[in-house]
């Protein structure tokens, strides 16, 4: 009896997971694979992407249950529908051996930063940090740049996602890229689900924190000894908070003095990534390079062979 | 020359502080100093103690100074005004076996979580998870019980703190009593401020979380592996929390079914304790005993001799 090979499957098709919250209207995401499909991605839903269980997208069980499927099927993207909350309570749980012997490429963002850091302490592999379903594909509107950043990046296109920073101390560094949510990268402090990157290039965004928060949880990296083994800190987008009425000018502007005042590590702000609607992709475990200069900063993602 | 040694100080004079936030209402404090003299506290404000910096009650400087000069004065209470944010900065600043030695009683709740533990971690000294001044005194009505349980924790009348409690493991139990405010105690986990404390009794509450939140933090020490080395869980009050429109029943509730079924160790709820009107005083860092039997747990906090 002769075996066939498959065929090597196309890198525009997606297999699509629900790991975290509830997917709250079905419609979003038949809009989402509309979407992906006019950009010319074939995709395919986990049988329980869609499934309920209080504010999670199915029981623990099947949650994982997706995770695993995804793993053993032909499509070789993986995308989260969306974040929320769900991940952090799977972790013990997931073999993630075997999601990097999958060769599946991982990819999400907000909660499921918990799933790039585990899979990169745990295993070393590789991950992105880029486009959910539901929030990147299934609005009314599509980001034209997210998409041609995420695309590109996949393609290997993209070598230097270059940025305006207004505020950049210099730097031109190598290191592993890493970070996220801050928020799930605080809550992985102590865990062994914290890569121990050692002179990394650490990126972070967060969405509805306070100033406050944001400080005490770079506090937290910071007294947790993490910060100071980076080469560099780069701050993505933090978004969507409301100030009190006693801060006396106490915003994030006053965070990121703290932060440079406090740690030897150059700061680079301006990263276009977070909970925004033009939002770069960006490789989770990948050694990279940073460099800034006048204005400007540039992260080589993909260096010619 | 002759030396006199000073009288020694009544466990009725307390020095306060403001290691956190800015004091808002100087009035809330005069009425806190009113009314602690009412139960017979002396009572002398720092004199940066209602600094202003931003959202602090003053710089970092300030408030370390403020607290160096606690240690120096001759008062043996010393309380803070409020909670808020700003204990975290300075953690690596404060000198800890100087608090230690100076054999003053520190007592604050919230944000002051951070200082009671970190002073147990590095000294192994205890302190109080008590009322702060303007929250528990400076009120327009001032809580009895409240009261009753401070004053006769300081002299050492509470023998047995008894509680209600609707949903108790059985657990005969002695270790270290520690813990505080959940998002407080997370925020220290894989630094040098918090207690290696095996076989302890770990108390918890929280204020304006989610649920998710407090779940995630959970995960968050479970995973860290310090649930499991605790001979107890013994969860106070969650408050002042909004859920969402799409919870589908997950809700506090949710939260310890999750906690019980993921941890083997014995979780007590009902805890007087937390951001509510009457609350216990509980000295963290004493090796007390915990009991339950049917609808009753009994904490004990300080044995005959």
């Amino acid at each position: 009896m002769a075996r066939t090979t498959p065929p090597p499957a196309p890198l525009r098709s997606v297999y699509l997971i629900s790991p975290s919250g509830v997917v709250r209207e079905p419609a979003d995401l038949d809009r989402a694979r509309a979407r992906l499909s006019d950009l010319g991605f074939k995709s395919r839903l986990d049988r329980t992407a869609l499934a309920v269980h209080e504010r999670f997208a199915g029981t623990d069980r099947q949650r994982l249950a997706g995770i695993a499927r995804a793993l053993r099927q032909a499509y070789p993207l993986v995308m989260a529908t969306r974040g929320g909350y769900g991940l952090s309570r799977l972790l013990p749980f997931i073999d993630w051996r075997a999601v990097a012997d999958s060769g599946k490429i991982f990819i999400g963002q907000s909660d499921f930063t918990a799933f790039c850091l585990a899979l990169l302490a745990r295993t070393g592999a590789e991950s992105l940090a880029g486009p959910t379903a539901i929030a990147d594909f299934g609005r009314s509107t599509t980001d034209d740049l997210t998409t041609a950043l995420f695309t590109e990046l996949l393609d290997r296109q993209l070598e230097i996602l270059s940025f305006e920073t207004a505020d950049a101390d210099p730097v031109d560094a190598r290191g592993i890229l890493w970070g996220g949510n801050l928020s799930m990268v605080a809550a992985l402090v102590g865990t062994p689900y914290l890569p121990d990157v050692r002179g990394g290039i650490l990126f972070l965004e967060d969405v509805s924190e306070h100033p406050y928060r944001i400080e005490r949880a770079l506090a937290h990296l910071w007294q947790a000894g993490i910060l100071a083994r980076q080469k560099a800190i780069v701050l993505g987008h933090f978004t969507d908070y409301r100030l009190g009425s006693h801060e006396n000018g106490f915003d994030m502007p006053s965070v990121v003095r703290w932060l440079r005042a406090t740690v030897k590590v150059p700061v680079v702000t301006g990263l276009p990534y977070g909970h925004i609607p033009t939002h770069a992709t960006l490789p989770v475990g990948r050694r990279v390079g940073l460099a800034t200069e006048k204005g400007l900063a540039h992260l080589v993602l993909h260096e010619h062979a």
